[in-house]
């Protein structure tokens, strides 16, 4: 199989996003691809799981991990529609992730290039590539439509 | 039931940490406390579960909303040995927990007091209170113990 774009793991992850919607959470997806291929697609989970950890970002490289048998994932690129929190970006740190390509920059939330810059401590003793603004709009339009939506009465 | 002291809350964590020893995981124990009564314990279980993100802190907050059915702990305090890292101390943060009481200071891998300071952004909307040493030099002995055993052929 061809390795699929940027672009296209990202609609794939906008996808899982949108699914996130119909569940009332905040619309945010994510897969984990592994030389080309998806082995793993999530959304948060948050109020679904009852679970405060349980955004896409870590719902994806837990069960990347239970399917290869390992904490690590050295080979393994993550694609998330909104730029990962503090929390994920530190634990895609701890999962070796290689590289991370995100959508829309979040710079209320966002741990990577806002607030507290996660990789550039030595705390993050693996810094994955960093990526940002793929599908950028598409990403965007869809968190600013549900928060929108939770404004109406 | 009388409220126990933290001494004897952080004990308990304590032997959380000794159990990881035997595992091979790195000695981290976590209990979460709601109005005096233990309702989680964990240690880290990283390798155990293959699992990146399974901190002693995320096992013990997890549970601990899974049995109260909400994602949100804002009367739980959580005793931890070890100073908790970026990605736990944001998890805590979103998991509203009240207080956070840690043992030994972690100034490689710590994110309270050392590294991204989480609690020091706008990131982190909720600030638990933070009190660390708590048996500290127990729990530095026994982080200490455990990293000069890995050394030993």
């Amino acid at each position: 199989m061809l390795e699929r774009s940027k672009i296209s793991f990202m609609n794939l992850a906008l996808q899982e996003a949108k699914k996130a919607i119909t569940l009332g959470e905040v619309p945010v997806g994510a897969v984990l691809v592994l030389k080309g291929d998806v082995i793993a697609r999530a959304h948060n989970l948050v109020e679904q799981e009852n679970d405060p950890t349980a955004h896409a970002e870590m719902v994806v490289i837990r069960e990347g991990s239970r399917k290869l048998g390992t904490p690590r994932l050295p080979e393994c690129d993550l694609y998330v529609t909104l730029e990962p929190c503090p929390m994920c970006a530190q634990a895609l740190s701890f999962a070796r992730i290689r590289q991370v390509i995100f959508g829309a920059y979040d710079p209320k939330g966002g741990g990577i290039d806002h607030g507290p810059h996660i990789y550039a401590h030595k705390t993050a003793m693996h810094k994955p590539a960093v990526i940002g603004g793929i599908e950028e709009t598409k990403c965007k339009e869809l968190l600013k439509t549900f928060f929108q939506s939770l404004r109406v009465p």
